[in-house]
């Protein structure tokens, strides 16, 4: 049993500046980059200059001549992983297979920038020398771009091993497609027989970076016995661990992770594509190494998200009832397979009810960068998609898309599309509490402006956590985290070790821990830090006053459950003049008794569940330059059901932040592909992140549902913003001109070129 | 309750390498002078040129202007330190009360070498110019050397406001006299009466330096919110959080003390005297500093061992028994009080059984460094008086030295000085093993020849060890330890956990973590931390161990006590096919189960109690030059009760090690002061370390008589061999000389002068 919290909370719920702001904007902040080590060497990486190629040979004598390299790198350094046969760690899995290949080519490279042998040397210059010495023979073979066209049964194939899966098994013939996965329910021909509308339409999303402001930067120091210690800007110690241990062929317990600070990740930084490199180079040069990408590499060559083609069909009757929805879904995994289907599927197809469904979605292997996870994986395009089309739904039945959704959201209890019930989700709540805002009924005031709307959802995806806290000689704590810190959960976590143990802030001390002093966690990201920790922090606070209070009693000499706590004070129930104070206790444990600590490991459900659902519900005011194509956000307004606010500067944060960047999404952020399938805006003038002036002050409506499973009632609340915005502003665009977009990004040429094709001439 | 170990333990009792020894040998190990943070300033301390002087102003602005300075800082930088007055962390206490001083002179200076300012700037040359140009001036006192003249009445005063503690209180009248220790028992003046021989001498002793071969060198960073990060080669890291949260008046939780390796401490490296001068630089220049001190300034300015004058009376009976001890102790803290008397006195005055004994020990402040511990903190002068006069009064009753000695040595249950009941004491068995042994049994091969004998003993300290364990993925744990590893306790604590978890060695990572990871240890010091971490160890293993049965229980279906666990597998003991793999649960907790942790925290009694006593005795074979008074070591071998080897190649390692400082001790080592209490041997040219030529391979005998107090029956090994050194080597260079030292270091000139005063003409 929890000791219940205060019914008005001391700290959580308060705004709370973060505690790591002074060393952020003052540089003390360790990021990758500042990883120093005596005599470490720079590392550099020779990329593909074609993007699929048979590698004949790598001839590297030349370079490693060169005076001042210490170590050239190639395939050779880096075992095959086969799935199923031993490794030093542990046996390999399905999940490990590509791990090799996706650090450094093997027999083929299979996209233009992919790694192909890397240098070490005293100096970057050298390194960078040395790398145009390494001579490269390739046979190259033509190469496929389009996921649709790469899933031809004719296309060039990328891999002679891959077979897709299917909800049957495996297809016998090999493809370039790697899933075919299923969901639904329901018969969604008879579905669109009883519709009155039908509705149908195909959107093309394309690669977007996550467009991190830190590039990679790690570093690695392989030791004499094999022992190694990697310093990187990681999002996940663990796993970074895990995947270091498979790739070079060592066991885990000789791999220390130590988390650097981390500028900016959003799913990018789960990758051992840098440190694997150090690894190997520091290994072979016996000294440590250190890597830090350019932006041009950043872009070319990490883990963007996915391009996707989908078609997707509504039936609705005149009544405004979805009859049936049917969507065709190709996600474009890149160089390998593993593109984010089921984590965006599975959200976006529950926004809506309709008694028939059918999704088939594929993921497929082209000759681009491979894809990585990017905030809400896979869900922005995949939600641009159904909420554009549930807006002409609308329009088909002379609803309002406020009134059509509110009709037809999904309510506590409806099926997901794999079938798994969603508890307590609030899309009724938000669309009720938009109806009412000003947002909403405000009238718009010009010319060429419309107004869109879409809904998010996110689920809580799992996964373990661990902490622990020790207690100091006065009486303070220590919050020993092993999730590393990308948003701002150190703060959020003190605050409820704060308020589960009843002390100020300034009483807690919080801190990451590597993997060599905190027990397992899961990787920070999909929204799960805050929510499973703050839960594992709770029980660990409980852990370690439960062995105060049996200090405590020991010193009144009563049974510890007679025995109460409430702001560092303990007292014996049935005689409160029997007390003592915390730090009286504290002080004891540097004075002859033992230390005390508490500790806890919390684990939920992994991606099949329904955890918390944080529904949103995103509102854009544009105006459109038909001389131009330029699209102008006037105002923006995110609500969204954070289910308890922990610390609403920090939520509100998170909706800022996560509709900025699908802002990029919907207005100016895509990969270009050349001929040669080599990225032409591998930069960050071409590439072209929102800034400040592309932006307006984002509104933050938090609506607050407890969720049931929490003890605060907390929600996750940092993937979803990300997800209504390129929906809300095409269903903007649509309304100020008529032009239904049905591309990524909504550019100005794109849209000057569709407007010239339109009847729209206003002004 | 334990699960019990295999009756044949698999790892411990093995000898096992040092885990860090690559490390170390490789260069790789990072110590304090090896930190580094970008824009690191070097820090330099300014001294005092007077042994005594009242500082009456000190003039830093000509070194602050000087270019490339950053900070200067004095003891306006310090705040006072009062007793019962409230500091930012806590209450200061009477311990509080020097310490900084200890780090900053204040109003007067006590010793030459004190420090009186320091300087940041970017280079070593710079800072050590800008000492240059700080004016202080001084107001020379009259300085006292000795101890014995500064207890006198008249002697010059060093601290207005010390008054002798005593047992009924404290004195009235301030003096030098810090404290006076009286012990004892029965009536002595009735056991002269009972003796048939007394004989009483007088011994002197000179300060001594631990002689750690790696220079004080720590570094801290101040961060803008005041926060500190120290990096420090201590034994101790929470300790030093304590007192630099003392000295620099700011809260305890505000501190991260991360503990470098260390190359030698012996009890030399607990102190803030570094570190606290780089957080006030710090603290003032707004960026990291370091300071590195030179080998002047270890000598000049740290803590040594004590200089000691011991008057020492024995009464025996013609038949071998003695009826009484008289001692009067002076022991010389140096600059502030703090000698190591109690902790000496209690184990040397338990080597002997006597009726009546009686104690009077000084502590006494002079002109000299302030002292610090060393491996057995002030036992090897108090055991050489003690030895010798034994020595005298075997002989007085011609009785052989060994004999004498069994026939008075302590038994269990006999009283310590302070009427601890001492236990399981194994004196007698030594003394048996080595009246059969060569080195006692073979003769003497020459002339001039001598052999000594002389026992010592230590008792564990006491103390809290906290750590943790977590279990990776692959089954493999990593250990967590809070105290330093000054002498391989890595290795050793590691091979516990193996054994306790029946692992391999190779399962087993063992890590220092720094205050912020791990729960509260006291220092790595006194022989505490194999003792009472592997004790924590066995807690904690346990603990992970239930955890695990837990969920194999689970598993099962069982409750978790009918399940067995041993070398990697658990079972259900009713029905043995029921079983599961630690690596097989292990893997769960990465794949959907909460991660596992043991944690345990042990404290022992401190100081007042007679822990574990391991007792010792050397024998030493001289050879003395009569024309240059010169000491051969010819044969030196440590008999010692050690419990149980843990690892007997470390246990033999300390034996080796301690009985060689204690040979530095006897032949030459020693503080030489000119007439204005300059130390005039501050280097290790003049100040002589025994070196390989100077030490024959000490043998080391080990008797294994298990302790009952702890789980594998160990004791603490590493104090005792540097006790009995000196004075077995005086009773063997009096038996090869007819001359008895009193003094030490026993020099080639004292020898010499001695010699040519005497009979000893051999030859």
């Amino acid at each position: 049993m929890m000791d219940s919290p205060s019914p008005a909370f001391r700290v959580i719920g308060h705004k709370i500046p973060k505690v790591d702001a002074l060393a952020k904007v003052t540089g003390r902040a360790q990021f990758g980059a500042d990883a120093a080590l005596p005599r470490m060497l720079a590392g550099k990486v020779l990329r593909s200059p074609h993007a699929h190629a048979r590698i004949l040979r790598i001839d590297t004598r030349e370079a490693e001549a060169l005076p001042g390299v210490l170590a050239v790198i190639t395939r050779d350094d880096f075992p095959e992983i086969v799935p199923g046969t031993p490794r030093a760690y542990a046996t390999a899995t399905a999940h490990d297979r590509y791990l090799s290949s996706e650090v450094m080519a093997r027999d083929k490279v299979f996209y233009h920038g992919q790694a192909v042998a890397a240098v070490a040397a005293e100096s970057e210059a050298i390194a960078e020398a040395a790398l145009g010495l390494i001579r490269v023979e390739y046979e190259v073979l033509p190469h496929v771009l389009d996921a649709v066209d790469a899933m031809q049964p004719e296309a060039v194939r990328l891999h002679d091993d891959l077979y897709a899966r299917t909800a049957s098994g495996r297809e016998t013939t090999p493809s370039n497609i790697a899933e075919h996965l299923e969901m639904g329910r329901g018969d969604t021909a008879t579905g669109f027989d009883e519709a009155d509308v039908i509705v149908e339409r195909t959107f093309r999303t394309q690669v977007v970076h996550q467009g991190y402001i830190e590039p990679d930067s790690e570093a690695a120091s392989v030791q004499e016995d094999g022992s190694v210690v990697v310093w990187a800007n990681t999002q996940t110690t663990f796993s970074q661990r895990h995947d270091l241990a498979m790739v070079l062929d060592i066991p885990l317990s000789r791999i220390r992770v130590v988390p650097t600070e981390v500028g900016g990740a959003f799913g990018g930084k789960e990758s051992v594509r840098v440190s694997a490199l150090c690894v190997a180079l520091s290994r072979k040069a016996h000294l440590p190494v250190r890597i830090t990408f350019t932006r041009d590499e950043v872009i070319r060559a990490t883990g963007p998200s996915c391009a996707t083609v989908q078609t997707v069909k509504i039936g609705v009757r005149n009544d405004g009832t979805i009859t049936a929805i049917q969507a065709h879904l190709v996600y474009d995994a890149g160089a390998y397979p593993g593109a984010p289907l089921r984590s965006a599927i599975r959200r976006v197809y529950s926004h809506y009810r309709t008694p028939n469904l059918k999704i088939d979605a594929y993921d497929v292997v082209t000759n681009k960068p491979k894809v990585a996870a990017y905030r809400a994986p896979g869900a922005t395009p995949t939600c641009f998609a159904l909420e554009s089309l549930i807006d002409e739904a609308a329009d088909a039945v002379h609803l309002d898309p406020l009134t059509f959704r509110l009709q037809n959201v999904s309510r506590d209890g409806d099926l997901m599309p794999d079938n798994v019930i969603l508890p307590d989700v609030s899309f009724a709540e938000i669309l009720e509490r938009i109806r009412h805002h000003p947002c909403w009924t405000t009238p718009l005031a010009g010319p060429n402006q419309g107004r869109g709307l879409a809904l998010g959802m996110w689920t809580m995806p799992g996964g373990t956590t661990s902490c622990h806290i020790t207690l100091s000689a006065d009486g303070s704590v220590t919050l020993v985290l092993g999730t590393v810190d990308l948003s701002a959960t150190r703060t959020t976590l003190a605050m409820v070790a704060a308020e589960a143990l009843g002390l100020e802030m300034e009483d807690v001390r919080v801190v990451v821990g590597d993997t060599d002093m905190v027990s397992y966690c899961d990787a920070s990201a999909g929204d799960r830090v805050t929510y499973i920790t703050s839960k594992a922090i709770c029980q660990a606070a409980q852990d370690l006053l439960d062995r105060l209070k049996t200090r405590a009693a020991s010193e009144f000499d009563v049974q510890p459950q007679s025995v109460q706590y409430d702001r560092k004070r303990f007292w014996v129930e049935a005689d409160p003049e029997k007390s003592i104070t915390l730090a009286e206790l504290a002080l004891r444990t540097i004075r002859g008794e033992a230390a005390v600590m508490g500790y806890a490991s919390n684990s939920e459900t992994w991606s099949t569940a329904a955890i918390a659902p944080n529904a949103a519900a995103h509102v854009a005011d544009v105006e459109v330059d038909p001389e131009t194509g330029d699209v102008k956000l006037l105002n923006y307004t995110a609500f969204q059901d954070v289910g308890f606010c922990l610390n609403p500067d920090q939520v509100a944060g998170q909706l800022q932040g996560g509709a900025t960047q699908g802002i990029g999404w919907a207005l100016s952020e895509g990969y270009l592909f050349d001929g040669n399938g080599a990225v032409r805006n591998a930069n960050l003038l071409d590439y072209r992140l929102p800034s400040a002036v592309d932006v307006p002050l984002i509104g933050a409506e938090m609506v607050e549902v407890p969720s049931a499973d929490h003890p605060y009632g907390i929600r996750a609340v940092g993937q979803v913003p990300i997800v209504p915005p390129a929906a809300a502003i095409a269903n903007a665009i649509s309304r100020a001109t008529g032009i239904r977009p049905d591309e990524l990004p909504m550019t100005p040429e794109r849209l000057y070129l569709a407007i010239s094709k339109s009847d729209f001439t206003s002004l």
